[in-house]
């Protein structure tokens, strides 16, 4: 893929996206006793991540250039190639894929409205961003799913080079056109709120509200330094 | 997959879909001789199949149920990863995949333009009909570049999964609102002349134009008859 791109990185000493399994070797903390069930796990990912590739699939039909197709169809790429394998793993499980799904479709939908772009680099923003995070965490979470289907989700959220091309794809455009950054960031913060309260949705908590949030809280902590990092990449304030 | 769909076939008397590899193995005539360049080739192919996972990513979006929007999901994986199987074979070749794509923007955007549907049901079917006659077109095609990349490029087009998919949400479409078969039917019939034009721009033709034209039909009218049964298999007339 490298070679598809000749454009030349402007500032070798910009902060670096670091891939999702570098990240994950840093969890102190994790989410085990929140985890929901492995169907309802399952059939929100596996929406979630179908929501994630329209959004990548919109920013790629509206991309102002062939590079930029081309660049985000390895980002949709990955995406759908994500939600088949989440689907795939409901499927194995015994459950109705699309069944699976359909208790968390308006909900989603509504995250989609909500973080819905006003222009392309907003629509690849949100991609870029709240895709970043949403995988991050379902990662997370998957963590606390029984061994064997765990290592796979695990797995199956572990490709992150879609994160880079669109990273590739903003810097550009910022590059391009400098007064995008001060919007850019303003749109990342917003951002930031919305898809944090689509992921708590879907923890489930017990009684002790307030001994349990002092326990996620520390993930929360790290995903949002993930956000960060991926602001940083840009060189915006998060 | 077939686990998805609780719906039974309705008619078990329907023509069949053959698969891409069943019609192959019945070419009495190739179209060797009007083969282009591997870049050219593939710079067209690369382009025209990201056109048709922007279709099939449209209908996913707008597909009206959880389920079709599943089924379209696996169409739409097989399309892009035909896209960026063609897109590393022109990386293999040494050629940029982006400015390889470039000649052909125009062309296969006006098609885009002129083929597309006034509704979800039309959009679904051109993306079942135009990019089946497409994709046994290209493959055809393909059986006239140097023998390796040949067998790669033909292997790239094996996978019709995605066409049964369609095929099966198209028939659901029809079995449950029975008068769309006639405007569906007139949308297929103006279909395969757009289709049928576009896959010509591809041919290298040299001066001895009538001779030429002579050799090509043959071709045409096996696409045609693979149209055809498409149409036939949703109870359609061609």
């Amino acid at each position: 893929m490298a070679n598809w791109f000749s454009r030349k990185a402007r500032r070798t000493d910009a902060p670096r996206l670091r891939s999702r399994s570098d990240e994950q070797a840093t969890t102190k903390v994790d989410l085990h006793e929140f985890t929901p069930s492995l169907t309802e796990f399952l059939g929100r990912a596996t929406y979630m991540q179908l929501m994630i590739f329209e959004n990548l699939s919109y920013a790629l039909s509206t991309a102002p250039t062939t590079a930029a197709k081309t660049a985000i169809g390895r980002a949709a790429e990955e995406s759908i190639v994500r939600h088949r394998a989440l689907a795939a793993e409901l499927a194995r499980s015994g459950a109705s894929v699309v069944a699976s799904m359909e208790p968390f479709v308006a909900e989603v939908d509504e995250f989609e409205r909500a973080t819905r772009g006003a222009d392309w680099f907003e629509v690849v923003m949100t991609c870029y961003l709240a895709a970043g995070f949403l995988d991050d965490f379902y990662q997370r979470l998957g963590a606390g799913l029984a061994p064997e289907v765990s290592k796979r989700v695990i797995a199956i959220y572990s490709d992150s080079e879609g994160e880079v091309l669109l990273a590739e794809q903003l810097q550009h455009a910022i590059d391009t056109n400098p007064r995008l950054a001060s919007r850019l960031a303003m749109w990342g913060r917003r951002l930031v709120g919305d898809t944090m309260l689509l992921s708590r949705s879907a923890l489930h908590f017990s009684d002790d509200h307030k001994s349990e949030e002092a326990r996620v809280e520390p993930v929360f902590t790290e995903l949002i330094a993930a956000h960060t990092r991926r602001m940083d990449a840009l060189g915006l304030t998060a």
